[in-house]
């Protein structure tokens, strides 16, 4: 091991310096500064055109085994590093979209590479233990160490699973647990509650609902599908269950130059959000949890005020919904804050909090009366995976050692202004830039000019994700400085220029 | 990494025949002869009663942050080692549920752990990728080499996913797509099915429904959950679809001498499967899809016919139905042969075959035409765990190396054989003795009998894990060998002659 991290040092430095040569950078933006990530690479290295003709090879392989129409390139992860992605033509990319959104400190990290090579942790990796039974010694330690260490205001119970859609999916669980036990006054069920639910049927499977918001994305089993809405694709042919969706504000940016009509929209929407809450009670169906984004993130990184959480926070209260902040991509630091929930100053702000991607493990915080009242209730064989948790905790001591939260938050503020510059420049290509830390995103003027900036910005040696209808957003890791922010934005620029 | 290796065998070396000295042994069964399983301790040792008084605290501390009702003890995991989970107050008990029948080849296995020291491997467990846009040089090979090479007749696609539940979610999802395309005649959808779906309404969202059996499971995410009809605390209080639930035969046993009766059981419940599909249809829910276990595992190893099998996969045919056999507990081995389908000796056993489990990670095996016809329908975050798939190449070339399907179905039988003698035996106490492989099961009068008899084991060094209303399901790893079985049979001959 140690050899190879000797070998890999060595070839950083030979690499050193090579993104100077790569083509065609015009310096618009600020000289691009390194700081200490040692174990990053300085820039981009292009060879090819992405996808290579090794990754076309391979996608054709694979392409006799699954669908491959949404495979990008084939990467080469060992040479991977920090901020940089390297794929198997040896084409290295800085990387702002990180496996959407789920590369917290970035790639091959010295701290997570050393903990694999201490022997006391390899059993953790070789025997995954069905942990709602029996778990490992240490499990209640690193989950103190690692999830409650993060807990958000108010939860001091966490229950991690598998991904994102498992976590989402037993939220809902807990919610309409809750919902039902507080409906009956006690929990114990009625023989035919009993009898009705093994076949699927009411009361011992009520007619509850879950409210959410059009343009949401909450993963896409058959329970979270119900409550995603950004993309036809997701949901075509799919059964699901009749439960409200309430309008999204659509806001226009930048927020503070216009908030009176972003206020109106908000109270429109509220004001929508209770309207359905009473039409579905109304219909047998009660409203049994609110799940929202602080963020709307697939749908198009939709953006609403604190103020509009807390009036759902409210109105969630009066009705007696529970109310479900998704944080799967909102979470991990990248809004410049732990939790994207923080900046609406909450000390209740929720009932229950889901998370995944860049926290390694998914899982969701509750309240303790979310709890299910019995085991077997909220259970599955994995439950998660303890070795992710081992991940987490020196991802978070790398976090708190680097000040990380803060340094996104500088380099959040140099992006939002370089693309507030980008669209000031190109007013009829950019528009509506917005973002909270390194969690921006901007429009571009249609779906296929979006998609061509994003090809052409990948050639010259810059990764970049799509959402919504015609936005690009950005995720990169935690590790991402304003060294990288002027790197991007000087690459970026030289796309726009040929729109010129 | 070799010294801890080392360490290992010299503890192994001391602790070697102490299980002897464990005590109430009486040897009714075969004298147990030890074989080629090194790395295996010699026997149950036990210090204490379970839980143990440091399991019990760290239950106490893990209550503060979760549900901990289910919590049987805690492990180290690190002494744990082939048939023998070691719990944290030093007890090692020969397991035979192994994580609800999830380790295939024993603790710690050296093949797994050598994996772990290879430094080509690290970056794949560090750096999780998205898998479904940005795939590892190596999937296509590691795919190959493990899912492919064990591929179910007539399949040649492969779907990783990170659980049970997520592969049945989204074997579900591809079945209804399939469908509609089929019902369409074309893919293209209409302009109010684009419109309509994204607010769960049909008919972009239609009414189609998956046919599954009384007594199945299939998880517990809310479309699995639809299908999951094995217990109660499973389904109470959550939404479900309003799909059809078949009668699973209830057969006598041993099979071969009931077989007129079971035949008539048989023909009854495929009777009721065509029926309900017919009336599905009527209600304008068509029956896309039919799930089915081999052996309803969680429902209390409730097995039917080969012929049974046949004839359901030809109403399926009949009624174009995609036929969906769940194999996320029965495959992997333990049945004898690597899929418990392969028992039907059918060259066209199923359009989908889900997994996950023994196989380390989820996903599904399909036919070219079941795959979804446009990118992104099927997909999420992270499509599986490489990690995973790197493991599954060692577990199955251990399976290949070591014979060991012809292990399980020598030890099957001499389980199965022991446990009709114990019946014998005991006739008040237990029936019904049944398996296949080591798949195998054993009724006790009662829950309240099956739970006691369980834990009295348990403290005699046996972990077994039960199903159904009051049966003992025996779930041990592929390396469990004829061995294994007489130790367990006379510790079980034991705590059963308490009850003389």
């Amino acid at each position: 091991m140690a050899s190879c991290l000797i070998g890999r040092q060595l070839s950083l430095c030979v690499q050193k310096n090579l993104w100077l040569s790569s083509a065609g950078c015009r310096y618009v933006s600020k000289a691009a500064a390194k700081t200490q990530v040692e174990y990053d690479y300085d820039g981009p290295l292009m060879k090819t055109t992405v996808p290579g003709p090794r990754s076309q090879e391979l996608t054709k392989q694979l392409g006799d085994i699954q669908n491959v129409g949404a495979v990008h390139f084939f990467c080469n992860y060992e040479d991977s590093r920090g901020n940089y992605l390297v794929d198997v033509d040896g084409n290295r990319m800085l990387d702002i979209y990180t496996q959407i959104s789920s590369i917290p400190i970035g790639y091959n990290h010295p701290a997570l590479l050393k903990l694999m090579t201490n022997p006391n942790n390899l059993s953790t990796f070789v025997n995954r233990p069905a942990l709602g039974i029996l778990p490992p010694e240490n499990f209640p330690d690193k989950i103190t160490e690692s999830l409650l260490s993060i807990a958000p205001s108010g939860m001091s119970r966490v229950q991690t699973m598998a991904c994102g859609s498992c976590s989402n999916e037993n939220a809902f669980k807990s919610i309409f647990i809750w919902y039902r036990n507080k409906e009956r006054g006690h929990n114990t069920p009625s023989e035919e509650e009993l009898t009705s639910c093994m076949t699927n049927q009411g009361p011992g499977c009520p007619d509850l609902s879950i409210l959410s918001f059009m343009g949401g994305f909450h993963g896409r089993t058959m329970g979270c599908l119900a409550t995603t809405h950004s993309k036809v694709i997701h949901k075509l042919d799919i059964p699901s269950f009749d439960w409200p969706v309430a309008p999204f504000p659509r806001l226009k940016y930048p927020l503070e130059e216009f908030s009176r009509e972003n206020a109106q929209e908000e109270a429109r929407c509220l004001e929508e959000v209770e309207d359905l809450i009473v039409k579905w009670r109304q219909k047998g169906k009660p409203v049994a949890g609110i799940v929202v984004e602080p963020i709307q993130s697939e749908g198009g990184d939709n953006h609403a005020s604190a103020d509009f959480f807390r009036n759902l926070r409210n109105i969630s209260r009066k009705h007696g919904c529970a109310f479900h902040v998704d944080e799967v991509q909102t979470g991990g630091g990248c809004t410049g804050k732990f939790w994207a929930h923080e900046h609406w100053g909450m000390d209740d702000p929720a009932e229950i909090v889901s998370f995944s991607k860049k926290l390694l493990t998914g899982g969701y915080y509750q309240k303790d009366e979310l709890q299910a009242d019995k085991p077997y209730r909220i259970f599955n064989t994995w439950m998660g995976d303890p070795s992710k948790n081992l991940f987490l905790v020196e991802v978070l001591n790398v976090i708190r050692r680097e000040n990380l939260l803060e340094e996104v938050t500088r380099s959040g503020k140099a992006l939002l202004n370089g693309l507030y510059e980008l669209q000031a420049q190109y007013p009829g290509l950019l528009s509506r830039a917005r973002g909270q830390g390194t969690f921006c995103a901007i429009d571009a003027r249609d779906a296929a000019t979006r998609d061509r900036l994003m090809l052409q910005a990948r050639d010259k040696g810059v990764l970049l994700g799509g959402c919504g209808d015609q936005s690009i957003r950005f995720r990169p890791a935690l590790v991402f400085k304003e060294y990288h922010v002027h790197i991007f934005l000087n690459i970026f620029n030289d796309v726009l220029a040929q729109y010129k």
